[in-house]
């Protein structure tokens, strides 16, 4: 427990409450004749969304110019935690351009099913990659002195009744699963302040739950900072007090700070509480103070350089037939540049993240220039992004202009209403018109890049039909020049998809148990999210986690495993990495580890370390990768801890959670006992226990009872009899008290 | 509530708790100076499995000959409910021939994963066929002034940990799929007792549940018998009492009741709960009397014949290639049976469910029987079906035979020991050795007929080498006649899939969630078991649920679907069948209900209703089938109540699941009136409220909030948010009070 801060000792309790709730909707409230300034936060994972002073009330509406960065789902694609501190740094200066304490960031919430409206903000499927480039990122961020919000804590993996219903997960799916990623960032970057989600979690609010506030989020993992609300998620103030939850956002037009103090006036809440949040509060004031007197401008051009770099870096090339890419630019031949988001790009979702960028490239542009006087770049509109129709006219300058070119880059993507803030995609579908439109160009051309904009999976039906697919997810407001330099290979793709993309949406995880209904939303398929569903399931899937091509190729040679320290799980995984291809490329080394044998169930293999590897053609490197306890370990709820289980794993080598190149086999002693014996434990287990088992037999002698449990027909069914139950069949010669006895000489 | 037992007036409070518990392992306690005689119950839903009187101590050991009819997983595949109402009046009139006044069966639990150890003894993957078979069953055997034994109540679909784990299932997947079975026995035939299960459900032990036990199945359902624990499931005996489970068997040897009589002594239970208990097994007695006196003796032909039938009832023709099948018997040509176990069946399950049979056809004898003199049968055994491994001699031996027969008959199935009470399979395979030896026979003949003995469903990767499967199930002690009348056309199958049979492990509902852990077992999976689960993935599967060939062909023609009473949602169903094929043969009609838009997620179809009908070749007839207001509702767990939501319905009549023939729509309209609104409404919802809504809009006025809830781009989320939730946003016109007040005008 930190010290109370020492500035409450002067201060009223209605003083040391009203901090407890915002001034407005950006700012925390201010207590003059203490010193206390109110800061500022604002919203934005990948760039800033400060809204001009007077703002609006629900705070959506526009905001000053930021650098707009790739959301989540394209940073995460690129699998390299350096570019994630480093934009991290870089947003970091940008708030303190603007005086801004706190940034409302990032999300690391899990891909639960990719209809989930606010995925693009959302890193992965698998939360130690999630965790991993989180907490980079926020390591960058607070390296400038600026704080940051990660959210949103926790289980809010979709926009339906996001702020009423009730995630019902079992623990050990939300220690496995949705927690570990907000875990990691806790644990090793401290953000200043996590921020609690809307819903409900098992039937009690994130807002007010003090297992996951307190418990869990200081007690076990020890983090020191401030928890804040999001925007409006607060349901009974003084329960949320109790539980960790120490400030309201935005304001509650004085609403919260009432209910405190009658809470407090009837002895309901504890003065106590009340300074244990208003001094975290205060804490958070005190870290916030140098921003307030920053006086840095911003870099402009550097920092779309970054974007420019993180966006390349996010893309991810998913097909590449006959190395269709990259273009040569001075091949000569028309390239044709097909599809209105080439001209408009989506970059960006929708919803609080949205950030008004200081600059904007579009692909078609970055083309022209990059090709200037080299290659004829053509340009055909193809759709109407919003609109419900095909427009016929434009289809068919599409495929004129398709027709005869040598190469046709056809932009496809989501409209911006596809996915958002505050609701869910209900199929993965592009709009019907883009992809009769691909069907249209197809037909007149062979050699079709398809360039796609979409914040989460989209289903890829067509992908038989043309040669190369570049997935941009939204890359940000450099992104159009990104993905020039990526298709004229001035930048290698390098991307790894976070999330798998499934053949269809029957196939996802969470069918019939999304969105949910009558306020409860049950995680039916447990910890199967992602590649764990598809390979539980053996299911085919358009591309696997883990994926993504480049110019050039690698070779994985040499895996070694060994432990550093056995019994404490301490593994080193080694091996060499060449560069065999013609080109520089960056291997992203992904290691899983897979537990062939365990008393639970345990999905068929886990991410549990990667190493981006950047090689120049011919060289080689020898990548090591270390794993801890927690890569082999499952989280018992019984024992309220990680258990690893003796015995042998398996780690797997390779280029993406499909492309194994390489296993060995690890044996562990483990951190478990056998089981104590209990009285509900089968006859089977005091038979087999070593101390126990032959006295048993001794009493059960050569009777009926003997007889039956060594029977060859109904043994094993015998044997699976709990030895409380079997103590009160007739006859059997010990009975409760004697064999608590046993079971408790064995313990002691 | 009935009233209590007048016996009870002169019992002492001792005599009355010794009611309360066995007398041994099959008798209940008499109390000879109240004139309360002990009767007898035994095992076998299929068969009586009455010990002899010496008996053994867990039960388990030999019992006296008894007619053994097919385990429920053939009977169902039957969907005759007239066979199963006479196999029930032969069940009732063997206990009546050895004076035992209650058969402890049917077992009507839901087969949730093929894996279920126990799946032979229940009838199928669907509620609504194992209620209407089970019910038939019941009546049957109780027209004969014998109890049944409804089990295992509720939620027990599995061995594993069958004694401790809880079953972590929702309200509405067990009200609308575990729960329903039970539910239309017990309304429709009043079993005389209900056995409850071992298992916990959501934590509480089935046998001390109130909830399950009283709310649910008395007060619910109008229960009027008596429950008793299954053998050894009770766990804390007063909790139990008190619950509503009546009898505890075996005899607790007397701990149950020391316990019951010292709660009873500490007040934590009252002695009208004890005379409520006692009073129930005095019914029971009461009702039990006659038999006691009965002296009728066994027709042990008859019963053997009835066999027969129901097992040629039972047995499912899944593939028949250029009808190899029938066989001609006087076309010539040598039949080559293979497989130990056309001379040695598998007939029944293991387990408690084991019947000594009175006489057992094997198909070789019948065969060599109904044959002689027509066609040569020769025989090679081609494995050891309990052995490990392949016998090469036995494979060479049975390619010879194969070779040059006109025809093969290939017998293959599961051993005992891979299903049986008290365990669960680990996978869906058939043993490699048969698997090997039917390629080796595939490789030297085209004419193959795969006949398999199984009691839950296998994978069957092999089906496209042969050109017949007939799947045999478990059929009792008659099956080896049966067969042979199915094989050479004496009689026509007539049998459906009463259990989807999937393409592999993988592809089944519980992967992931099944056995469980830690003593929980959570069915992630919800209402989707079955083809529920296959439809919902559009999953390919080897054989589709209601799936079943014969030797002739039907035409589904003319299906009108009208509303005898829209607005009680009852629904009639009629369609003209034809039999347009060479032979006589049963047509077996399902109706499948689909309700294409629904505030809640249903399962794409559920079958509603069916109808077996025979038909001469040529013949045809005009079949109706009733549906009522549950055939379209859905469980709400919110309202606690069966709710069926206006709008079209879609009817699908077919062959199968998957062969649907024709389809109506029919629009009803419910039972349901919009939501009252509350404070977690959200904004959109009381905007739309035709009351409450233009009230709302004129308080908020041109102001920020209005012009927000209408904005394009972010209208959809801000209308996402609760009322209560908006309004403590800054500058919101309404408090949380006058919301309410608003609320509640329109509720009153």
């Amino acid at each position: 427990m930190t010290d109370l801060h020492p500035a409450l000792a002067a201060m009223t309790l209605e003083e040391k409450v009203s901090l407890l709730d915002g001034a407005d909707f950006w700012h925390t409230q201010g207590l003059d004749d203490h010193g206390v300034p109110s800061i500022m936060v604002t919203d934005g994972p990948h760039g800033l969304r400060k809204q001009p002073q007077e703002g609006d009330h629900l705070g959506v509406g526009g905001s000053i110019p930021a650098t707009c960065f790739p959301p989540a789902a394209g940073l995460a694609s690129s699998w390299d935690v350096d570019l994630l501190r480093r934009v991290g740094v870089a947003l970091g200066d940008e708030c303190r351009a603007e005086n801004v304490s706190v940034l409302l960031g990032p999300g690391v919430n899990m891909k639960r099913t990719p209809l989930c409206g606010r995925n693009f903000e959302y890193f992965s499927e698998d939360p130690f990659l999630a965790g991993r480039l989180a907490a980079a990122m926020v390591q960058g961020v607070q390296s400038r002195g600026v704080g940051t919000s990660l959210k949103h804590f926790a289980a809010n993996n979709q926009e339906t009744e996001r702020m009423t219903a009730s995630a019902e997960v079992d623990e050990r799916t939300l220690r496995e699963i949705y927690l570990p990623a907000f875990e990691h960032v806790v644990r090793t970057a401290q953000p200043w302040t996590v921020m609690c989600s809307y819903n409900r979690i098992n039937g009690v609010y994130a807002s007010e739950d003090p297992w996951l506030l307190t418990e869990v989020l200081r007690d076990q993992w020890g983090f020191e900072g401030l928890v804040v609300s999001d925007w409006g998620a607060v349901n009974e103030r003084p329960a949320a007090v109790a539980a960790g939850l120490d400030l309201e956002m935005p304001s509650s037009s004085g609403a919260g700070t009432r209910a405190v103090l009658e809470a407090v006036a009837a002895g309901t809440l504890t003065e106590a509480e009340v300074d244990l949040a208003a001094s975290r509060v205060l804490a958070l004031v005190d870290k916030a103070r140098p921003v307030l007197e920053a006086t840095e401008s911003l870099d402009v051009e550097a920092h779309h350089a970054l974007a420019r770099e993180a966006a390349a870096a996010s893309a991810v090339l998913l097909e590449n037939e006959g190395d269709l890419l990259p273009l040569d630019p001075s091949s000569g031949g028309r390239v044709a540049v097909i599809g209105e988001m080439a001209r408009t790009p989506r970059y960006q979702g929708a919803g609080s993240s949205q950030v008004v960028p200081t600059q904007l490239d579009d692909a078609l542009t970055a083309l022209q220039e990059q090709l200037a006087g080299r290659r004829e770049v053509s340009f055909a509109q193809g759709y109407v992004t919003e609109a419900e129709e095909a427009d016929p006219r434009l289809v068919d300058e599409a495929v004129q202009s398709a027709r005869g070119a040598s190469v046709v880059l056809l932009f496809l993507g989501l409209p911006a209403a596809a996915e958002s803030e505050g609701y869910d995609r209900t199929h993965l579908d592009l709009p019907a018109q883009q992809v009769a439109l691909l069907e249209a160009v197809a037909e007149v051309s062979r050699d079709v890049v398809v360039v796609l904009a979409n914040g989460s999976a989209v289903s890829m039906p067509w992908r038989g039909r043309v040669r190369a697919v570049l997935e941009g997810w939204l890359l940000g407001q450099a992104g159009g020049s990104a993905l020039a330099d990526l298709l004229l290979g001035r930048v290698s793709p390098s991307g790894r998809l976070a999330e798998t993309i499934p053949l269809r949406l029957a196939d996802t995880p969470a069918v019939g148990a999304f969105p949910g209904e009558e306020g409860v939303v049950r995680y039916g398929e447990g910890l199967l999210i992602g590649y764990r569903w598809y390979d539980a399931r053996q299911m085919e899937v358009a591309y696997p986690f883990g994926h993504g091509l480049t110019y050039t190729r690698f070779e994985h040679t040499d895996l070694e495993v060994t432990a550093v320290d056995a019994g404490a799980a301490q593994v080193q995984v080694s091996l060499t990495v060449t560069n065999t291809g013609p080109r520089a490329g960056v291997e992203t080394v992904q290691v899983y580890v897979s537990d062939p044998a365990s008393s639970v169930y345990r999905p068929e293999q886990e991410l549990k370390g990667f190493a981006r590897v950047p090689l120049a053609p011919g060289e080689s490197q020898r990548v090591t990768v270390p794993l801890d306890a927690r890569a082999f370990a499952w989280w018992s709820t019984r024992e309220q801890r990680w258990v690893v289980e003796g015995g042998a794993f398996e780690v797997r080598v390779g280029a993406s959670s499909r492309d194994v190149r390489a296993t060995a086999s690890i044996e562990l002693p483990g951190d478990r006992t056998a089981p104590a014996l209990d009285l509900l434990s089968p006859v089977g287990t005091w038979l087999d226990h070593p101390e126990v088992g032959p006295r048993l037999r001794e009493h059960l002698g050569t009777g009926p009872f003997e007889a039956m449990l060594d029977d060859p027909t109904h043994g094993e069914m015998m044997r699976a009899i709990p030895v409380i139950r079997m103590s009160r069949f007739p006859g059997f010669p010990l009975d409760e008290a004697e064999l608590e006895g046993w079971a408790a000489q064995v313990r002691g």
